[in-house]
């Protein structure tokens, strides 16, 4: 006798589908990691340095004190009974107590479920941030708490996409949650290349091209991702670009999802939401963009908050037909509600203290520490990146990530071959056995053929992990040249 | 122009699935207390009791003391630095803040992610708990943290249905996450009656032919879910009847998902798991059920933590393939991992303070008084019920609910009808507008033709509410005779 389950006939959709981000190379580092705890020591590195993942305080970074000191007194408001003892002894500040009530008397106990929705003045005072971000209109009953922005792309994918025919635009590279989820969804995947020449920008011929190629073969086109500012390129889109991206989705009727959760993380440009360039063509053009449908989402995960164990986030409807958010609704509903804590972190991230609070000097102070910080690790990586044989990667833009272009020795691609890998999940692989350095190749998110990359955070601290990557570099060209 | 999606181009499994707990009555009912908030007093009562849905400390049951104070040292470490402050100022005892300090070096910072199936030493205290519950070993590696349990069962059905011939035997009445998922994955719900005669047990006769009519009509039945104790119907299976159920699934090769999430609440009998009573089976039978695949599903949500907020649960799998589990694991890794706050959570239930710590005395305290809170409650609301012309209920036997028959009027029919209702929907409408207390007609969890019913929590204090319902029938029953 077998079990009724094997790998065979289980759901083709769950084999297929791919993600890299936590695949085989995580499982591996995972196993280094155990084994360096228990004290065995012959591996060639001292520690295990996750660059696979954009999980900012497992590497070095600290919460925001204020958001801790507020969600402390959430998870136990007998806290509260004692306010003095609180300021005297562990320097809550005033700000912290009031947000902490003002909290609770909306949620009442962060252990009860939330309307599906999430918590009607969380709601309210994201509507609000959206407001003062963009200077346009933003309304509660749009926007939908989500268990970080995963389960929002899951959520809206699943209402999209009816049948295999459905097509989805999704940039390549990506962030392999989208290709993931089509997968399951048993969807179609239309992907349109970022140009790397122009820095990982949007290139509108080429997204012309891959959605008329798409319903050429008979696929119905239905929305494009944009991952803004970009994972893994960084890249932060123009308003130019981002109008020419919605011109288009008019023209096409395709639902805009821009991935926005990298909002706060750009170091060269701005950020301009999708929201706000669509709210300004609709005051342009009065009528003709009314029925351009955007879902915008984004979490507590990244930034300068980097809070992703606690699952929050959220994402804004604008132009839904009401009985599609209907449905929408009625999904949401079937896992109840996302975690109420998080919920709670999505208001304290879209409403942080003010100039002139009294938590306000801290927050300020920890925030740009934080900002200038991952910059300069960026910076550093970079530089190092620009002194290595056959490595080419711009400047750093944004978000988490650095995407190399690296051109690797002839004799590598038959070493991969042998070991049934590509020629960068073979580097990769080479890298964490020798390094202890974890980073995704760029098969794990695609790219054109012929070319190779891989990802990697820049958010470890110090010094001694680039070193030991330039080390590795070395001798892998070296060894397979 | 219209818009690109409506409700007809939609994802038509989304449309399909109906989730009742949270339906119009609930929305109805959120907006009657939105009215209320207002100041607005034209409504025929001033408070809503949501009696839909087991959510206890929405209705005053209140956190347990002992893993508040933990979850509020994880939120913010900082207060660890003054722990004579602590306990001084705040009584925080020494083995409050020993697990904090534990918990902290095991997780890092909550803001961070997990293992994508949990905390490793998390995992390991379920494998503990469950061997000291079952006398049985339990492995690590063979648990997955969770969202709460529903994103367990997601995980679960999307790995086991293949296509839209895939069965799966679910009981009705039923929680309707098992149908709504279903209709969702577009595989095919094959129902089996519980037996309302015998208290809602299961009635092997009735699955045996539920099973064998699904498999003469060409589906695939792959898997059988007992709810156990029961929801709605609060029943606790007995080991004869959860042996039987076993040997079925053996004969049958069928996988056991047993949802347990009510485990400790359970006034008549005695809660034994399906673990335990596999285990058994393998020990008496050497080989025989050695093939026969359980997942059992647990959760913060109920019981006297109650802490559903927070989205924390767990399942455990035994003999499962282990290439099945890599799938499993790589699709739990989509969506990244569940709240690590709430995992933390689940630690803590497992692992509650234990007789002579500093803590148990409390603990017990708070806990004993949860359980006679609500057994008291319930008996109370059965007792108004045994009143009630043409409403027969069952003595309470645990979980948070009753699931009375009712009997109404021949009129009633008619007037339904003339609404688009079914009479108990009808019914439960009336009840909400005439008392702002909110149930789930029998219909959301499934009822044998020609009877009604519907579910109440008992979780709501006073005596008040269970008055206007008696009041309400009365008179309705007097209107439509």
């Amino acid at each position: 006798m077998s079990t009724r389950l094997n790998a065979s006939n289980i759901n083709p959709h769950v084999r297929e589908a791919k993600y890299a981000v936590r695949g085989e190379l995580a499982v591996k580092s995972e196993e280094f990691r155990a084994k360096l705890a228990r004290g065995d020591n012959d591996l060639p590195f001292s520690e295990v340095i996750s660059a696979n993942i954009g999980n900012p305080q497992q590497l070095d970074q600290k919460p925001l004190t204020f958001f801790r000191q507020v969600l402390s007194l959430l998870e136990n408001p007998l806290l509260l009974e004692k306010e003095s003892a609180l300021i005297e002894h562990f320097d809550y500040k005033p700000d912290v107590i009031e947000r902490a009530k003002w909290l609770l008397s909306k949620v009442g106990s962060v252990g009860a479920y939330s309307a599906s929705n999430g918590v009607p003045a969380i709601r309210q005072s994201i509507a609000d941030f959206l407001e003062r971000r963009d200077g346009f209109p933003a309304k509660e009953s749009d926007i939908y708490l989500s268990g970080g922005a995963s389960s929002g792309v899951n959520t809206l994918l699943h209402v999209i996409c009816a049948d295999e025919k459905t097509g989805i635009l999704v940039p390549i590279p990506q962030y392999p949650l989208y290709t993931a989820s089509l997968s399951l969804l048993n969807a179609t995947c239309v992907p349109y290349y970022l140009d790397e020449s122009k820095n990982w920008g949007t290139d509108l011929a080429a997204i012309k091209k891959a959605c008329a190629d798409a319903k050429a073969q008979g696929v119905d086109v239905r929305a494009i991702v944009i991952i803004n500012p970009g994972n893994p390129t960084g890249a932060s889109l123009s308003e130019t670009d981002i109008r020419d991206i919605i011109e288009f989705a008019r023209e096409e009727r395709l639902v805009l999802m821009a991935d926005e959760v990298y909002q706060t993380n750009v170091f060269v440009g701005e950020f301009v939401s999708f929201k706000k360039v669509l709210s300004t063509l609709q005051k342009e053009n009065p009528g003709k963009f009314d029925h351009v449908e955007l879902a915008s989402l984004h979490s507590v995960s990244k930034g300068m908050v980097g809070e992703c164990g606690h699952r929050g986030g959220y994402f804004e409807l604008v132009n839904f037909d009401p009985a599609v958010q209907a449905e929408i609704y009625k999904f949401v509903s079937i896992t109840l509600c996302a975690p109420v804590i998080g919920q709670c972190l999505v208001e304290l991230m879209v409403n942080p203290p003010k100039e002139g609070e009294p938590s306000y000097e801290l927050y300020k102070k920890e925030y740009d520490g934080i900002f200038n910080g991952l910059k300069e690790r960026a910076y550093a990586l970079w530089r190092a990146f620009e002194k290595m044989e056959g490595v080419e990667c711009g400047e750093p833009q944004g978000s988490m990530y650095l995407f190399p272009t690296i051109k690797l020795p002839a004799k590598t691609a038959e070493a991969a071959k042998a070991e049934g890998r590509t020629p960068d999940e073979f580097y990769a692989m080479k890298l964490l056995e020798a390094t202890g350095v974890c980073v995704v190749p760029g098969s794990g998110f695609g790219q054109k053929e012929g070319t190779l990359h891989f990802r990697t955070t820049f958010l470890a601290p110090g010094t001694e992990w680039v070193g030991s990557i330039v080390k590795f570099h070395e001798d892998f060209m070296n060894k397979y040249r």
